[in-house]
């Protein structure tokens, strides 16, 4: 089985939309991605950091699916991340209540020597800085590596940006992140220059207008995003995109266009999931007739025979 | 060959883009519906009035294309209705320089008798009581009535328009004029609310972002737009998507789900040519290789294999 390292926060997440409340529920990036991950035949792997609060039963959510967290480490003394944020009446925006780092401010990361040659790296949105550190730490190049970023580090820390998005392979980024860090309003152009830093693929997300798919030999792509008549919480949904695309590619262990097509469905596949419940809630009942039945839809909505 | 009958506007239009300025050149809905709409096996007739001032070079560039005009009333001692507008930097808004109806503030639409039979009616962008009027004049009903109408009617004639709706098959607005028309957010909820009006399919268009096709028993298509470099001019992107629906439905004779869908990405590549230059420049000069090649580049932007 090929092996995905999959390296993001681990952190407790309160959540307010127009359809509930929760208390603090397992959240942060790492978990919606692994858990998106193991809808497909890989071993993952999780690199975060947590306090001593955080309980075994969360634990147990990932182990019972498979993914390996000996790449998480306990800081006894330590809080884990906190995050809290709330959905206006359309869910199109979302107001961050509180972040508190806690021993995520420090976290110096360690990737398992099993893991150290996995295939795919996939960096979910964390400083730069320390996603370059984890790229350093493998002991063999993956076969790719998948980077998430937000606007946050354009405004932030854009040299340690830059240098970390030419050590990787694909980026992922909504459409606003992708005219920011082209400096271009059309999609097509921005996609040219952002390739041109040295990927081989750039995913820009358009939310619920789906995902555009570039590559350098300037091949394209289109996934739509399902027609939904309720999003109950979008928490999460640009980390199981991320957890889709890079379990998909992991699973195949290819990185042609062809595959990196599929693996960007799988990724509006989970994306779709992830919205239709709280947190990691859908994520953690999919079985694979559900997988492959939304696939199918996604499938109907976009052929025809002209 | 099936005939489809083209009601709407036939006027002068003076454009003003980032990328250049026309004086006043073939414009309103009818000629960019009929010249997409001529990319397809089809007979099709004009119905809309314009004034002595008309030139022949304009009825020329119609009948160049086989498009019947015997149904354009000539008021001799009239003028041709006329728009102008500027288009912003980023091509997302115009602002309308000049409206004048002139002779179209009268008219009183005949169809022409041999065309009166027509397999389909598509009913452009005008006044619902017109449209109404032009249903009526029908010998007898067509196979499929497609409407396109906007956000003004909305405001200024919601009975007459909802009348009208009531009797045709298709409607084609954009995505806050559904939001509009239906009191609903959630597009997939407004659909439904629409569809109940009596409708057998609605066409949502969502600009650059695509179209999305919904069916009354609960079907739905997504059409993508097609990435583009530079849009030259937007006027009449969507009156040619009407047009080379129709023509596609029209050409084909059925009204099934999969003959509609197929009819969507006709409609988007007829306005994917037409944005690449000024007024219906573009549209005078495709072939049926340009078309044959543009379906294909919208049928790879979708496929994938899982």
């Amino acid at each position: 089985m090929n092996k995905l390292v999959i390296a993001g926060s681990l952190a407790f997440d309160a959540i307010e939309t127009p359809f509930g409340k929760t208390d603090k529920i397992i959240g942060g990036a790492s978990p919606y991605i692994a858990l998106s991950a193991s809808n497909f035949n890989v071993d993952s792997c999780i690199v975060s950091v947590v306090g001593g609060d955080f309980p075994k039963e969360y634990f147990d959510i990932l182990s019972n699916k498979n993914i390996n967290v000996d790449g998480v480490k306990i800081v006894k003394e330590g809080k884990t991340m906190f995050w809290a944020g709330k959905y206006n009446q359309d869910m199109n925006q979302r107001t961050t209540l509180c972040t508190e780092l806690n021993v995520f401010a420090e976290f110096n990361p360690e990737v398992p020597q099993k893991y150290q040659d996995a295939d795919v790296l996939m960096l979910g949105n964390i400083t730069p800085s320390i996603q370059k550190a984890i790229i350093e730490k493998m002991s063999r190049r993956p076969k790719l590596i998948i980077m998430d970023t937000m606007n946050y580090w354009m405004d932030n820390t854009p040299n340690e940006l830059e240098e970390t998005i030419s050590m990787v392979d694909v980026l992922t980024i909504n459409d606003e992140e992708a005219r920011q860090l082209s400096g271009e309003f059309v999609l097509l152009t921005a996609a040219e220059k952002i390739l041109a830093k040295g990927l081989r693929y750039l995913i820009i997300k358009k939310g619920d207008n789906g995902a555009i798919l570039f590559s350098k030999k300037g091949e394209i792509f289109f996934a739509p995003a399902l027609p939904m008549k309720s999003v109950c919480d979008p928490t999460g949904a640009g980390d199981s995109f991320a957890g889709g695309f890079a379990g998909y590619i992991a699973s195949k262990g290819k990185t042609d266009f062809e595959t990196v097509k599929s693996a960007v469905i799988a990724g509006s596949v989970m994306g779709s999931f992830c919205c239709e419940r709280f947190g990691t809630e859908n994520l953690q009942i999919l079985n694979k007739d559900m997988v492959t039945n939304r696939v199918k839809q996604f499938e109907n909505l976009t052929r025809f025979n002209f």
